[in-house]
């Protein structure tokens, strides 16, 4: 309950943020319906591809879809307001990566997969709709070199299987594994964006790009 | 029989129009070939994976790959007539989407899926071949931004899933309903080519892309 | 035993340049390992999605994963030694493309599917991973316009396919058909890097890129 009331607003903020990129490179409605599915629903949509877990959650549910588009085109109306309230969306995206990291995390422990998978579920959820999103819009994927975002994804998975896995013993049950993981996630999410941390980066320059026989 | 003819036009078509772009972009003869395979049966299975509908077109019926990478190297023989008969191709590239629509409903409805479900088939079978060749190729993909090509398709899927649920009852069996769709859906198509008409356009400008922060 | 050692050489070689084209974007370090990964396992990714074969390799062993994963990071330690042994690279990267290409076959076959599907099995294993590197990191695909990449591919996917169903009667088991393949596929990818060998390419120039009503 308290998870799909999340995920229902993490989904409308990933859509605005989608729609908000679209309009930087002045798409039309349809684009920005697409750009707003694809930010919002995207990751989701690739686990599920990836793990063989079918029906995809948006064609079970397609109320899902409705919301994500209403959501894109309202953007368009209130773009400036958004863009003004940028902090109000980094934390309603910030709870929103968390849930879905929760929600990916659980669709792997439910379909029994090893732990690491889990975790990978919890992190493709969590990063690929930004990533379609910047492949659609044609720029360079903030996820691949910005920030700790997919870094929180993968310590939300992983913390959330740890306490599903060995909780009980001390008294952990589902709702509060899922309470802890949101509140440690959203804290670690908000430090990150707050004093810029970040991973290393890996600068290669090579001045002379291999050109004949690049491998591969 | 009708539709399939029309789905051969169609993919034929989509696989020349794959094969101008390839060569815009200087690809060698299997470049043109994939390209040509993604921008025609790309729709198709995108589709197709997207609601877990196995086997794939292609896989089942491996002539229809043959024929567009024959129609993509042709292609590459006979570029500025293609590129003259301009019209020509608009005009079987329209039968192609209202034919890829029907099918991706029918899919859809054969599948049991909801209403909803069953218009986004018929979208998403019309215009992921072309985004897939846009983005092979590297350029604004032409749906987002431009005509109502996206459009046409969601009529033509709503189009035939209403005439096939409530049409019985009015005397309209399959072949009415699909000679319908194409009709007016073509219509559709060649009036917003003709008259130029289009969605309306977000365009969202921020001096300041934000940075450090920004929403994921 | 042997093909799989060989896989593991290949997917460790494929992962290190990909980690070397996140370097050059400056990706961090979820950035190279996403890429590693992509480049290593997305062609087998690709492939068993396509033909609706779940569940996916990594996804059953895990330990895949976490061998690309190292080899991206320890990439970014050596990136220089890698860059002068580029030629050491080619050459494993190339027994990886062979043996991509024998898996993929053999998949195919396994599943009971047309000879053409098995070769196109062979080749999207080979080659998707490199596209879907180049696209992650926004250059031009390289294997859509240069050298015979995918054209080695086809040839040890259709070779191998031809030894395992024509060779019994000769006789060719498995492991000499491998063998074989392994072989002649690599003098031809060698042959091809040291010659210059490539494709004819298609170069289609228009002074109008049609704009209102390109064909779609």
């Amino acid at each position: 309950m308290l998870l799909s009331t999340l995920y229902i607003i993490g989904i409308t903020a990933e859509a605005m943020t989608g729609a908000l990129a679209a309009g930087r490179r002045n798409m039309d409605w349809f684009g920005v319906m697409l750009v707003a599915s694809c930010t919002a629903i995207g990751g989701g949509t690739v686990r599920d591809i990836l793990l063989g877990h079918y029906p995809l959650g948006w064609v079970a549910n397609p109320h899902y879809l409705v919301i994500v588009c209403v959501a894109g085109i309202v953007t368009t109306w209130m773009a400036s307001w958004v863009h003004r309230n940028h902090k109000l969306f980094v934390g309603l995206d910030s709870l929103g990566l968390i849930a879905f990291s929760i929600i990916g995390c659980r669709v792997g422990m439910d379909m029994g997969l090893s732990p690491l998978i889990c975790v990978v579920s919890a992190l493709v959820t969590g990063i690929f709709g930004g990533l379609l999103r910047d492949l659609l819009c044609r720029r360079q994927p903030m996820v691949l070199h910005k920030e700790l975002y997919a870094s929180v994804a993968f310590f939300a998975g992983a913390m959330y299987w740890a306490l599903m896995t060995y909780g009980e013993q001390f008294g952990v049950n589902e709702t509060s594994a899922t309470i802890s993981t949101l509140i440690l996630g959203f804290a670690f999410r908000m430090s990150a964006v707050r004093f810029g941390w970040s991973l290393p980066v890996f600068s290669f320059e090579s001045d002379d790009e291999p050109q004949k026989a690049d491998v591969k």
